[in-house]
């Protein structure tokens, strides 16, 4: 049992910012929480347990629910390009670099002390084709003690030669991976996930072959979906048979047949949004990116009135950053400038709706993850925020400074799982 | 004399990058540069004058054509709503709080030490009704040595009470402002620049006579243009007889028959681009303002295109962020959206045409200033990226990478003028 003094602040619910001045939170030994208190409960013998951290914050740690860790070492480079010809000219050639074991490991162990530094406690991870390569990023990982989902990236079409894979080798990898995680991470804090890269990247048999996999084993899938206007029409010319970009992952089960993250969705609409609702596919949304790719403006707002599960990612490369601070400032900016197009139509997205999605929503997808509230999992940061609190702030108006203006030397402490995390080797 | 060895990079032009790479700077003792050369001239005794930066990059510092000091308490925060609520709810309330120089003092202080952080030497500053304070922030940017055009803010309807001046007032209180920088600032790194706050705040009595104080003396100009759609839709209520907006600032002399500033221009187009360009008057964009006000995405190609000229600036508080870095990387991105939107028809901004205009284009309104070119005045920032630069980066890939990931921690030294800025106190 662990009991933490603070400003606690985190979002039950998108529009409801829970602030508790000088709170506890209460950690039992299993790292869930027990509870949030205002006072400590006068019968209980946990007074003299209570680690305080005075004036500072206490907030869910971070989510990043879509990031390329092989295109770390482009991050912040090569963004005068869309998509498609981005693909082939930088992201490729460097992914192909993950075939040299020394080389994974040299970058991955600072992909990973990158999320750490960042206050990322869990995130849904593409690998390369490469099985060693991704395993040695699971492992580093499991020795960090953070959350994820890995992913060996499928691909078999359309991509170079060297950076691809067979129908076989990917489910081969997949259940190596499985197995070793199985063996060595006992305590599921990292999963496998199936990775089809994108349906331009898949043949129909290797699309298949994963939704089977998925089906089998119940592991959740990731991809991307409708980023931009030409990749779009490309799929329409691919999979002419399919209704739509969604429905070419839907008709193989990889859809929210299991849980399902699709990254982007610029131009999701219609029966694609309605298929989405229904199964329960997650929409990653990586405004950054989306920005430095030219690819668009994702209509958030709408898919939450439909009542689409929503998450953030930094889509790092094409993310050219991994702050969720920063993701969570470009999706109200986006949504703004998408209110100001559509002159109010659709309303922006507020700071605690952006919070939400940066800790709960996003959290969701690992289980009870990125709350507060009573059986979820400690993930938490502890802030400083001192030197942006030189006048008479409010605490909701700290957080909003925080998320604004702050960056990761504000970051004193980060827990996952109820466990300080601590600095990872680079 | 002074010799810097480093990295060095600017831009002559938009789209020529210069890149030396350990090359040498001469700058003299009267703060111009004599010239930027790859080897030093074999005749020249400078040897053993070479002040040695090792593998870090020298580029020129940066400039900051609009931003408002005494919205600095409320940097980050209070993002909430449009342009003219904004104002009501958050802006004004904090501006009366200037009418007291104790605390204009302590908030200008942090203001200054915060520009001189983000290595910003030059700024185009908004202060506020009141000459105290203003001339407190005059005095600030003396003490500093950092360059500045400072106005006090001509504001005399649809104002709040208590957020009012008249005419004499503004016009006394610019006179003092020359006078007093005449006397103590005869370096002329920091001058008075006439500031209408925008058409809605200013009667036409008050317009004309700060168009013919302008006259007068010589003075520069800044104000904000054509931010949002209700602001225009105002402007053209209270100004039914001008042909557009920039027009009920150029029939009174306030938009380029002295150097001129206009802020914003989101919906500049056809006879206020071209008065635009006829006249002279520079477009100051700030995009990260821009986005969080739900005010749109200014056409910075169209404007570039028809030969305007262009700055960027902050804005804050309207802009959240006081980094330059942060506004090159909205300039292209909301660029980048701009291009999706119209399927590709305007070609988005660069990473040279945004430091361009970060530097050399915004340095240009100071004089010769924002490029290392002989004759130049030695503004620089000396910045280490050594913890960015862990693979075989290129010296264009580096400034690439501190540009998108870099911030204040990178910069070890500033110049302006030739003097080397230490820290302002705070």
């Amino acid at each position: 049992m662990k009991i933490y003094r603070a400003n606690i602040i985190y979002t039950p619910s998108p529009k409801q910012l829970e602030i508790i001045e000088h709170g506890y939170i209460v950690v039992r030994s299993n790292g869930l929480i027990e509870g949030v208190y205002r006072e400590l409960p006068e019968n209980m013998d946990w007074r003299n347990q209570v680690i305080d951290f005075g004036d500072r914050l206490l907030i869910p740690a971070f989510n990043d629910l879509h990031v390329h860790a092989p295109q770390y070492r482009n991050m912040g480079l090569a963004l005068d390009l869309e998509l498609l010809p981005w693909l082939n000219t930088y992201t490729f050639p460097e992914e192909m670099k993950y075939r040299d074991a020394d080389y994974a490991r040299r970058m991955y162990r600072r992909f990973v002390h990158e999320l750490w530094m960042q206050g990322t406690m869990r995130s849904a991870v593409f690998g390369t084709i490469h099985y060693e390569a991704t395993r040695i990023l699971a492992d580093l990982f499991l020795q960090a003690g953070m959350g994820a989902y890995i992913g060996i990236v499928g691909m078999n079409r359309n991509s170079p030669e060297g950076l691809q894979n067979t129908t076989e080798e990917v489910i081969e990898g997949l259940k190596m991976l499985k197995g070793h995680l199985e063996e060595h991470g006992k305590s599921g804090l990292v999963q496998p996930i199936i990775t089809p890269r994108f349906v331009p990247s898949c043949s129909d048999k290797m699309l298949r072959a994963l939704g089977e996999f998925a089906q089998e084993t119940g592991l959740p899938v990731q991809s991307h979906l409708s980023e931009n206007r030409s990749e779009i029409d490309w799929v329409k010319q691919l999979e002419p048979e399919a209704t739509c970009y969604g429905d070419a992952y839907n008709k193989y089960g990889l859809f929210g047949q299991t849980p399902t993250l699709m990254a982007h969705c610029c131009y999701t609409d219609g029966e694609e949004m309605e298929l989405m609702r229904k199964n329960g596919v997650y929409v990653v949304h990586c405004p950054m990116s989306n920005s430095n790719l030219s690819s668009g403006m994702a209509p958030i707002r709408k898919f939450l009135n439909a009542g689409i599960h929503v998450a953030l990612g930094t889509d790092v490369s094409a993310g050219h950053n991994m702050s969720m601070l920063r993701v969570m400032q470009y999706a109200i900016q986006v949504s703004k400038l998408n209110y100001a197009q559509t002159r109010g139509e659709m309303p922006f997205l507020t700071l605690s709706e952006v919070f939400y999605l940066a800790t709960k929503a996003g959290g969701s997808f690992f289980g009870k993850v990125g709350s507060f509230e009573a059986g979820y999992e400690f993930d938490a940061l502890l802030i400083d925020d001192s030197y942006l609190n030189y006048d008479n702030y409010s605490l909701e108006q700290r957080l909003e400074r925080y998320i604004y203006l702050g960056d990761d030397r504000d970051i004193k402490r980060r827990y996952c799982r109820g466990e300080e995390i601590n600095e990872p080797a680079c």
